[in-house]
């Protein structure tokens, strides 16, 4: 499953669009994402300090008014999540993001609840960010622990393991690899999530990274991911990617993509 | 460790090179391999029935009366390869390769010893080519015991699970995968190789599958492949992938390939 991940305030594309309260842009946005794949729509408004509330409802009316795509409620901040609920209409919404941090998750729990959504679950807590794959393991475990022992179906619980920069720690993308695997081992139900960007910031030829890291990520086990679905290559990628796994049977949506042009 | 696959004589472009004796150009072939980080040349001379001891002696020749590169002497035929390592002076050869099909290991088995040869050791036998997982992990049990209790060391053998193609086969891939994952558990110390090319074999846009395939392969612990070195993109993997697994100290390798223009 694909999040997209292209609405996002912090894009210098966005910001602008959503500064002025640009529907019909956003809207498309939106919809050329959802054409290509995107089961979900990420919607962030973060960088609207003091207004995100607005931002976000503002723009979730404005996609729901045009398009019936279930949108991912994006923010650290639970008013702002609590908003955004409130006007998803769409299928399933989702949350992104609680983590085990106490207050994160006392404060988020009650949104997943209440709409029965779906939610990434960020595998960090007050001891800080993760650094290797049984840190990312036992954080798991107390998210799991936690949330289905409030009646979250494991089905609706996203894993995000947090990718960290490859060019300030060597073993980064290592440790985030092996604590997918370790995840998949103890809990084979469970969906594991990641966005990629992070692996390659500081480094050049970012999008080579990113690409690669998706396709390892998923070798390891891990299903679903945010990512941008206007990517061509990266989109050949995954469709390729899930062939090569045996999830594609007949090799059907890599063939389809191909006649489609993406590997052009 | 890559082995540069380009001189084989079943290439529309190397053929008539070899038919000509056009030393100058598969030298040249050699050399472009070598320089972008091939650590093995393959030489592959199985077009020419009946004559292919000849034009292997002449390649093998040819070559290094120019170049300092270690030699893979790649054939099905046991004379053939006593023929190209009877004349191979550079460093360590490489035989492609044995089986543990009862009469071909007989009859290679010698030569890994007489010249204290690295060897491919392909994990099929009598009973035919491997389907899953567990049939490589068998057949891997049955090299590694019959190589090393003859005395070639773990570290010479280059066990190759032998990739099937994904389009006649939906688990082709996974099970290759498996099945590298299953003798790293069992052999830490082993080395595993492969070529890429039959995994996309019927299908279309087989570059991309490949390139694909080959950073599954290296995610799931294969450290070694058999690959067009020239391919630049493929290149650019194999470094992007090596850095995110943790095997490129401070990104360096990846860092050098980026100045010297391999992601442009």
């Amino acid at each position: 499953m694909i999040v997209g991940e292209l609405i996002n305030s912090s894009r210098k594309a966005v910001r602008p669009l959503m500064e002025a309260r640009d529907a019909e842009k956003i809207v498309a946005l939106a919809k050329a994402q959802a054409e290509v794949g995107a089961a979900y729509i990420d919607v962030n408004c973060g960088a609207f300090v003091g207004t995100e509330k607005e931002v976000m409802e503002w723009a979730v009316n404005s996609i729901q008014a045009e398009l019936s795509v279930p949108l991912c409620l994006d923010s650290p901040d639970p008013e702002v999540l609590a908003a955004g609920l409130a006007l998803a209409k769409c299928g399933q919404p989702m949350i992104n993001s609680l983590s085990a941090e106490e207050g994160r998750f006392a404060a988020v729990l009650p949104l997943v609840q209440k709409y029965q959504a779906k939610v990434i679950a960020l595998c960090m807590d007050d001891t800080g960010l993760p650094e290797t794959a049984a840190d990312r393991l036992r954080v798991a475990d107390w998210l799991i622990e936690h949330l289905t022992g409030a009646g979250v179906p494991l089905a609706d619980i996203y894993l995000d393991p947090l990718v960290k920069p490859v060019g300030t720690a060597d073993a980064a993308g290592r440790e985030l690899l092996d604590g997918i695997r370790l995840i998949k081992e103890k809990y084979p139900q469970a969906n594991l999530i990641c966005g990629l960007s992070n692996i390659s910031y500081g480094l050049p030829a970012r999008k080579v990274l990113n690409r690669v890291f998706m396709v390892q990520t998923m070798a390891m086990g891990m299903e679903h991911h945010i990512l941008d679905p206007l990517d061509k290559t990266m989109m050949g990628f995954v469709y390729a990617g899930q062939a090569l796994l045996g999830r594609d049977p007949y090799c059907g949506k890599y063939l389809k993509a191909y006649r489609k042009g993406i590997y052009e």
